[in-house]
């Protein structure tokens, strides 16, 4: 079959690899409908250092079951079913309670064992703890705004839940890519009454308008944090929603949370160390919280809203196309041409 | 009037300075009955630089209202008042909703223009905002439990509050100072089940277990961290409260956090970077929370409780002396020999 494997910074390359197959009992094999490349994705795209093994790329993606291991019950040859990014048991405590990142078991694609979702298919371990089976007959015109329950999504709204947003919140958000736009839109989803944009790609933040921003802020830096301020008669909102990951974006959420406020970061953090003592964190009694993102648990809230058309998270998908078409999609990406591309293998 | 003063590490004098006046008519002059020593006193105790101007110490104190000015209602001659640690306008945003210390105008006795609490007087800008009245007649016996509401116990409810603390709740109390045994007393108080007390100072962690502590680890570090996990069937607990405010007991606390738990701070930060990237903090979707406690916003709540005697906090203070007596207090509390001195000046 083929897939799409990393080779170094800026090296995508489709390959024909060992065809995905069943290995345990409480396997699926997922033909894949469509995947999609994240904003995570970039960062090996533009840091990997070349000469090591290959990197199975993709862990966003939508399929059909081809087939499933003996032990396997909640999903049956010929379910479509959403993949999110992380693999989880579904039975320890912290899969029963929702926090399937957690999931000691569980992993993400393309790491030890595991393919990549940017293939033509892929090897699901733990199917009925990971899989979430859509409803038979679902519009094909929904598959993007479905696909992004596998992350982009669920992330976003991660952000928004971890984050306390309720009805009446002031919410800023910091990151005009999918994630942001989508916690946009899901901040809005929960009755955040002001939500603040922080991005400076016009496309990008008119998007973000359409998701239910209300203010744009496009500067950067100390210049972004004032025009912030500006806008919050000084305050900063009590909900920053960190969508980058950088520790410059970091930065600008100490910059505009307001004293006793949250930042909820669910951008992967290229950084281990930052400023929470007295001169950040402490002494306004900010609360920093977020992370990997458990998308599963969110599916069954989200699903419905998709279903119903209320929401179409699917509008971050700019550009769409084939398995061949992927090493210029990174490339777009990165070059922030496009938004987010669609891959259909 | 006499008043102590730090003039750098392990210099503290009790010297006659200017009597405290009214200056605003928002002023309360406050007669200062009781004060102590706290575990914050310790950090420029030990590490202050000799040679520029001494500061005026103490932040915690109980007092009679001697003089008020022409605009306070709140409070008049002869009123037994707790000064809470931090004092507040109570009337700007912050102060409204109870984030006393965030108040913009409020400030910490013994900086810029203000005195401090181990003296004789110490004058209290916007008295109607900042002092907490005591019923008339109150006990004398319970004059050192109602002190703590100054700060030390509030500080602990602070704690256990903001890590989200409730009935059944499994807590790590991290440091076996004054703060992190009323933050042992506030967790129970507050429902937790199982409460682990990290500390190796053996006549403080049985005043622990006394105030509700159901385990304790005297080790530190790797080996503390292996010993709670032990305890913990290698998961860790839900809410760590981390009462030292040293790196060392940031990072132990990463060490023994359950994966979807909360980390919540009251131990003054003694560093402004620390680990909250991959490797800590976000991919088990630690919260961080927790800082400078709004004491004030407690008392109400508190105090009930001591007037009943359902709970006794002042059993933290294992010394009672004058104000002659407040330097050996210091090398007393930074030797370990003291828990916590109360001052009768």
């Amino acid at each position: 079959m083929r897939a799409t494997l990393l080779y170094g910074a800026g090296d995508v390359r489709i390959e024909t690899v060992p065809d995905a197959v069943l290995s345990a009992p409480t396997d699926a094999l997922v033909r894949v409908t469509a995947a999609c490349i994240c904003g995570t994705d970039l960062w090996p795209y533009e840091s990997m250092p070349a000469g090591g093994a290959p990197a199975p790329m993709g862990h966003e993606l939508i399929g059909v079951v081809e087939d499933v291991g003996a032990e396997v019950t909640g999903v049956a040859r010929g379910d479509v079913v959403v993949v999110p990014w992380f693999n989880s048991c579904g039975s320890c405590e912290f899969c029963r309670e929702g926090l399937y990142t957690a999931c000691p078991a569980g992993g993400m694609w393309g790491y030890g064992p595991l393919g990549g979702g940017q293939a033509e298919a892929i090897r699901v371990p733990f199917a009925d703890g990971t899989l979430v089976k859509l409803p038979a007959a679902t519009d094909p015109a929904l598959l993007p705004s479905l696909l992004t329950l596998s992350d982009v999504l669920g992330t976003g709204h991660h952000a928004a839940v971890s984050g306390g947003v309720a009805p009446g919140t002031d919410v800023t958000v910091i990151g005009d890519g999918a994630v942001g736009l989508l916690a946009v839109l899901a901040a809005r989803r929960l009755g955040a009454q002001r939500i603040i944009l922080m991005g400076r790609h016009t496309a990008r933040t008119d998007l973000g308008r359409e998701f239910g921003a209300t203010d744009v802020v496009a500067a950067r830096g100390a210049e972004g944090i004032e025009a912030l301020r500006e806008l919050t008669g000084g305050l900063g909102t009590r909900v920053v929603i960190e969508a980058v990951g950088s520790r410059a974006a970091y930065e600008q959420a100490l910059g505009v949370v307001r004293r006793g406020g949250t930042i909820s970061r669910v951008g992967v953090p290229q950084y281990e160390e930052a400023p929470i003592g007295m001169g950040s964190l402490f002494t306004g009694n900010v609360r920093l919280t977020g992370g990997a993102a458990p998308t599963r648990a969110y599916a069954g809230e989200l699903l419905p809203d998709i279903l119903a058309g209320t929401i179409d998270p699917g509008r971050v998908f700019d550009v769409t196309t084939g398995l061949d078409g992927v090493p210029d999609g990174y490339r777009r990406m990165a070059d922030r041409k496009s938004l987010k591309v669609l891959i259909r293998p």
